[in-house]
């Protein structure tokens, strides 16, 4: 059976604009590898409705799950609830469930639930809530769309609320082997081998380290022995390797 | 003048599997916005032909320009410069001008320019060579499309390369006012602010700091006199702010 893919969607233009460096899909990409769920292509966008629904949309209908970070909170600029609930055709309202886990949460707080505050109980109906343990406002999942928080802490809290609730692939397995030569001495070779292993993927990621140029060759696929089997033949292709 | 738009395309299945995180947008993205170029969405996609050329193909034609990074090395994964090609309708062959840069930066260097190294000379027909001080091998400006290197530092050093070629606008002025309130608590005036000043825009950024929750408060615009005076009225707004 083929692992289910999954996209992670980014909202936030403090990403766009350089002032902050998002560290939600990196997370997000180690917990969806290690679950054996294919992860095939992040976006960012900017707070603007329009460019909301229409990267939800298309996510939504290319992927198997797609994962929201960022603009559930109680301000102005928050809209991906209300954007989500647009992509899939959904209505949207303060609903009880969440109210409830938000007048929970200020009482024993001493806060007041104001009107702003309020804005995060809007959750589209037909959705699951996703447990917020740290400051209460839920996430939701609407059809195959995880909704989480920006706020990198909430966001991995969420992320461990829903994981659990989508059935995973197989594992993927992972073997680095770090060479010290320069990709241009091992492409030839490496490309045969990737060719003569065509259920494997090879990745080559170049490094320079200590005035040595270097490689660092990751197989990748679902069957551990052919994965071993692979990265015993890179290094019998090198034995002079002396990394 | 309206800013110019821009838009980043991150190619490597390094970044997906969550192995490596991706940097080089953060980078492009304080770069741009210095320049008055308004980078408005980012995606990432895997080494994968389908994937770039679509992916290509949306972004150079929603946007201004279009900013890759990864996939133009030696090995058989780097794909990067024929998708391009694809995607725009070019031809592509390893190019004279760049072929000559290789023998040079590989004849100093006393090592063999092999097969594999001489696909880096691979560029489009009608392409500008981006210049790549650190490794020879160059990048390309074909159409709105800019293809550079995936390394940071060659990233960073074809981004200083490319970004004297294109013309900005308007610089956008950008202030922070740190608050130590709840979100919750500032978006009511907050949000009335920003609906007053629709000629700027307002972003909430929540944080935790030594067990407080406070809220930074980013106003940008084209105007720096009236982001000045938007930042004053939201200080007057919260006089007791301890921050």
């Amino acid at each position: 059976m083929a692992n289910p893919t999954a996209a992670m969607l980014v909202i936030g233009d403090e990403i766009l604009s350089g002032r902050t460096q998002d560290s939600n899909s990196h997370h997000l990409a180690g917990e969806l590898t290690a679950r054996g769920i294919n992860l095939r292509e992040v976006r960012v966008v900017s707070d603007d409705r329009a460019a909301i629904v229409a990267a939800a949309r298309a996510l939504s209908a290319a992927y198997d799950h797609v994962f929201t970070s960022g603009g559930i909170g109680p301000t102005h600029d928050d809209i991906t609830a209300d954007c989500i609930a647009e992509a899939l055709g959904a209505s949207i309202d303060v609903r009880e469930d969440a109210r409830a886990l938000l007048v929970a949460h200020y009482a024993q707080q001493g806060t007041e639930l104001n009107e702003a505050r309020l804005r995060m109980a809007r959750v589209p109906d037909g959705a699951t809530l996703i447990d917020n343990p740290i400051s209460a406002a839920p996430g939701f999942t609407l059809g195959n769309v995880h909704v989480m928080a920006g706020v990198p802490a909430i966001f991995k809290a969420m992320v461990a609320s829903v994981l659990p609730t989508i059935t995973g692939g197989a594992p993927i397995v992972s073997r680095t082997l770090r060479l010290t030569r320069a990709e241009g001495e091992i492409a030839g070779p490496l490309g045969e081998l990737a060719q003569a292993h065509s259920d494997l993927s090879f990745g080559s990621y170049p490094f320079i380290q200590d005035g040595v140029l270097g490689s660092n060759i990751v197989v990748r696929g679902g069957n551990a022995a052919a994965v071993e089997a692979a990265i015993a033949a890179l290094a019998a292709l090198f034995p002079d390797n002396g990394a």
